[in-house]
């Protein structure tokens, strides 16, 4: 096995916040698995369609779907988040799940974690503004949100046949948003008391 | 039966954006019920904890809970939405609400509907981001966003006993949203065809 330089294998969860079956969004995480770095491995995590809306009255005892779930988070030394945007916003599964990983808030397990924000659209915005919201809000959790970004237009014709990016340029951006995301990762795991709550 | 010089009653939808019990936006909608002009009914909707998380797949066979909603939604002369923020934005089960309200696109139930938001917090914010959020949501479903609004700071000492609001500016602004809300739904309901796609 090759675990990279640094020694230990990193693991990127990845969060695909459509629930399309044929989600581009998804493929975009699958595009993503060709280009991570050595030492890397990216899970897509499956369990979005399953967490409750959140309910504060259901803090003290969430359910099993949100105690999975956190655990999936919390074994993440980074996370890629794609997303699709529902009338100019989050989808709204996607944000009850992230309310339900903010709690309880002083040590949920996104704070400090690194999180990239990416993702996917058929028109030809690529879903910056649900995009830039998904931000404010891994800001407001506490998370360290990765700065690269790849908000991808006119996503029908990206992938060729394997699935990986066609266009060298997106290529090039995921690339980055990976890189900074593992950096960051590293960083955090050689200074681990230093970013946890 | 008071219908008001208008002469037919017209029905306000309040959606309660939390999903607690205790919830303090449902008491703000409450206290709302006191303030409606004459000629006015205002109906506090609570489906909102039945409705599934929104789904493209599922968009031409929505669950029964959805098509309960639509059936309020379209029903409602206006509509009033009182939320609390999380994590700087909107409730994610609201927003699954508000996208499967806004499908099909060109004829979705809200579409030239004139919609208030007001709500809620603990804090001291009254939860004003999420409400900018829903805001901007609302307009790209094609809603008629009422301008009046309501961000009530620190909530918890907002009511008396009978479930009124105390404090006369609060109360002199919730009369305003109410008002804005009926007078859009009058001018609504004298043009139909003008304001309907």
């Amino acid at each position: 096995m090759d675990t990279g330089f640094e020694g230990d294998t990193l693991l990127l969860v990845g969060v695909v916040g459509s629930l399309r079956r044929d989600s581009y969004n998804r493929k975009l995480l699958r595009a993503a698995r060709y280009l991570v770095p050595r030492g890397v491995s990216l899970d897509i995590w499956d369990g979005l369609g399953s967490v409750p809306p959140f309910n504060e009255d259901d803090e003290q005892a969430p359910a099993p779907a949100v105690v999975a779930m956190r655990h999936v988070f919390d074994q993440a030394n980074a996370m890629i988040i794609a997303t699709p945007q529902y009338n100019a916003s989050l989808p709204g599964q996607l944000k009850n799940a992230l309310d339900w990983a903010s709690r309880p808030y002083a040590e949920n397990v996104l704070r400090g974690k690194p999180v990239a924000v990416i993702g996917a659209s058929q028109g030809p915005s690529g879903a910056a503004r649900a995009h830039a919201e998904a931000r404010a809000v891994l800001g407001a959790i506490g998370a360290e949100v990765v700065t690269a970004n790849l908000s991808l237009g006119r996503v029908s014709m990206a992938f060729d046949d394997t699935g990986r990016l066609i266009n060298t340029e997106h290529r090039a951006h995921l690339e980055e948003v990976l890189r900074q995301a593992v950096r960051t990762a590293r960083i955090r795991r050689a200074e681990p008391q230093a970013n946890r709550a």
